[in-house]
C-alpha cells in the first residue's frame, strides 16, 4: 500500500499557518523534531507521536545553533530525498515535512547588531550563529540541567537545543512532541523547559531503540567499522550488566561506574564521561536511592557514542 | 453608562483555555501585561490593545524573578481592587484580567532541585525566584540588548522580564501584544525576543504618556513632594530641549548629554544614567545620525524615574 506523500513546508509563516487550519478544525498536532539523516530510531519516535495526535509534522533542519564554530557543523550528513522516502514508505507517511531554509535569517534590518570581534577575541563560547554574525541575541537556557553530562564537553549544545526547540515550538505550535530517550539529558531539559516557561505543550519521552546486537541506533553508527563495532557492544552490555547487578542490591555508584569504565576500556573504547544520576535533576548519586539512570558517552575510533539506561531499584 | 466587568482568572489551564476558545471563534486576542497599581499610562496601553483586537486580556502578576534580593519586592504597591475599578470605569472594560498567584510554583515533583546555596555563597547574581529556591531553572535572555541603561544598575531585570513574558505569552496566547514605549528598552527587548524565537505575536510598542507638566507618568511619581516633583519636570524639559537642540544641528551626543546631565543636576538630582542610542540596537551613538533615543533614568530623593525622546534628524 502506498503511504501518502507529506507535504513539504519550508517557510515559517506557512507553517504556523497550516498548524492553526489544523487545529481550528479540532485536530491534534503532533510534532517531531529532527535534524534528518533519518533512521530507525527517528522513525519509533514518529510512531510514537501518531499515538498521541491526529496530524504529524517532522522538521528537517540541521541547527547551527548548538554547534559551536570547532564541531562538525559542515559536515553534518544530509539525504533529504532518502528522509522524505524513509517517511513516507518506513514510518507509515506523515502530513508535513517542515524543513527551512535559515531560522536565524530575518532579513535585514536598520540597527542589528551582529557578533562583535570583542566578543570572539575575549574567547566568549559562541554557537556557529554567532560566530556568523547572523545578528539573533535571544537563547533560551536551562540553566542547572545543561550543565554536567553532553553539556561539559559541548559547551554551547543545550543552549542551542533549548532555544531552536523553542523556536520551532513557536512556529509549529504543537499540542504535542516527541523526544528521544537516547539522548536523555536533552528530553529532561526539554521537559523542565516547558515546564518553566508555561508551554501549551505535552511533552513524549520515546523509547531509545537498539539493534539485536544491543547497540543503540544512531546516525553516526554507520561510521564504526565492523570490528569496532562488535567493540562497541560493551557500552550496553557493561550498562546491562551494572542494571542487573543495581538491582541485586550493588547500589554504589563508584563500583558500578568503574566496572562500565574498565569493560569499554578494555574494549578499545575510551570513556567521555560515565555517570549515574537522578533520573529528574541529573545530579550525581552515590548510591542508587532513588529513580536512576546510567548515562554514557565513549568513543570507539573517531566515532562518540551516547547510550543510557534507566534503573529503578 | 456601566462597563462591563471583566472576568478574572487565576489559574493558567483556565487562562489558556479561555484564550483558545476566543481564538477558535475567530477572535484577535490582545494582551497587555502589568504588575497592577494601575495609572493612566497602563490604561492608554489598554485602550491602544482594544485597536489591534476583539478581546483584551490584562494581566496583573508582581513577577519576583526580575527583582533580585536587595529590591523592593516586598514593598512593591498593589492595589487589586482599585485596578479593576479602573479597568472598568477608565479604560471602558476589558475582558478578563489575569491574576495568577505564582507563576513559578510547579507543585511537588520528586528530584526538582533549588537554588544551590553554594550558588547564593559564591555571590551569583540572582532573582528572587532563585533565591527563594523555588526549582524554576529556564532563562530567557535578549544578550546584548539586556546590557547597558537599566540592566547596569539591575542586573537581573530583563533576564526575569523576557521570561515571565515568555511564560504570560505561552499561557495567554495572545495574537497582539501591547508594550509601553516609556520603558523603552524593555520594549524593544520584547520586541527583539519575539523576533528571534519566532513567537506568532505582534507587538505595538504604546507612546509614552506625560502629565501637564511634561513629567512622564509612572507609578512612582505619587511618592515626589510637591517640591521634588517641580524639580523632577527638569527631566522632560532637558530632553526635549536636547531634541530641539539636535533638530537644529546639534548632533554631538557628548554635548547634548552634558547639557542634560547639568539641568537635572541643578535641579536636585541624581542621573543614574543619560544615553543617546541607536533606535534598535540600543548601542550608545556619538553622533545623531541614525534615529536615536535619549534615555535617562534619575533620582529625586529616593525615587528612580525614567524618561525618554525619540530624535530623529
Amino acid at each position: 500500500m502506498e503511504n501518502k506523500e507529506p507535504l513539504i513546508i519550508t517557510n515559517k509563516d506557512d507553517m504556523r499557518r497550516w498548524s492553526r487550519t489544523a487545529k481550528a478544525q479540532g485536530k491534534i498536532v503532533g510534532f517531531v523534531p529532527t535534524m534528518g539523516y533519518l533512521h530507525e530510531g527517528h522513525l519509533s519516535l514518529v510512531q510514537e507521536c501518531k499515538q498521541h495526535s491526529h496530524l504529524t509534522v517532522v522538521s528537517i533542519y540541521v541547527n547551527p545553533g548548538q554547534f559551536s564554530p570547532n564541531e562538525d557543523l559542515s559536515t553534518y550528513p544530509s539525504d533529504f530525498i532518502g528522509d522524505i522516502d524513509k517517511l513516507k514508505n518506513k514510518a507509515g507517511g506523515v502530513d508535513v515535512v517542515f524543513h527551512p531554509k535559515n531560522l536565524y535569517d530575518y532579513g535585514k534590518h536598520d540597527g542589528v547588531v551582529n557578533a562583535r570581534s570583542s566578543d570572539l577575541a575575549e574567547g566568549k563560547v559562541v554557537s556557529c550563529v554567532e560566530n556568523s554574525g547572523m545578528g539573533h541575541e535571544t537563547w533560551v537556557r536551562v540553566e542547572r540541567l545543561e550543565k554536567g553530562l553532553c553539556g561539559s564537553s559541548r559547551p554551547v549544545f543545550f543552549k542551542g537545543v533549548a532555544t531552536i526547540v523553542t523556536k520551532l515550538f513557536n512556529i509549529v505550535e504543537p499540542d504535542v512532541a516527541v523526544f528521544g530517550k537516547k539522548d536523555y539529558q536533552q528530553w529532561r531539559i526539554i521537559e523542565r523547559m516547558v515546564r518553566d516557561l508555561d508551554f501549551g505543550i505535552k511533552i513524549i519521552g520515546a523509547e531509545l531503540l537498539r539493534d539485536p546486537d544491543g547497540l543503540a541506533k544512531s546516525s553516526r553508527n554507520v561510521h564504526l567499522s565492523p570490528e569496532q563495532r562488535k567493540k562497541a557492544t560493551s557500552i550496553s552490555e557493561s550498562l546491562f550488566n551494572a542494571k542487573t547487578a543495581a538491582q541485586k542490591g550493588q547500589v554504589v555508584c563508584r563500583e558500578l561506574k568503574d566496572l562500565v569504565i574498565k569493560t569499554i576500556h578494555e574494549a578499545g573504547g575510551k570513556v567521555d564521561y560515565a555517570e549515574i544520576v537522578d533520573q529528574e535533576s541529573l545530579e550525581a548519586l552515590e548510591e542508587i536511592k532513588s529513580p536512576a539512570v546510567f548515562c554514557i558517552a565513549a568513543w570507539f575510533g573517531n566515532v562518540r557514542l551516547l547510550d543510557n539506561v534507566e534503573i529503578i531499584v
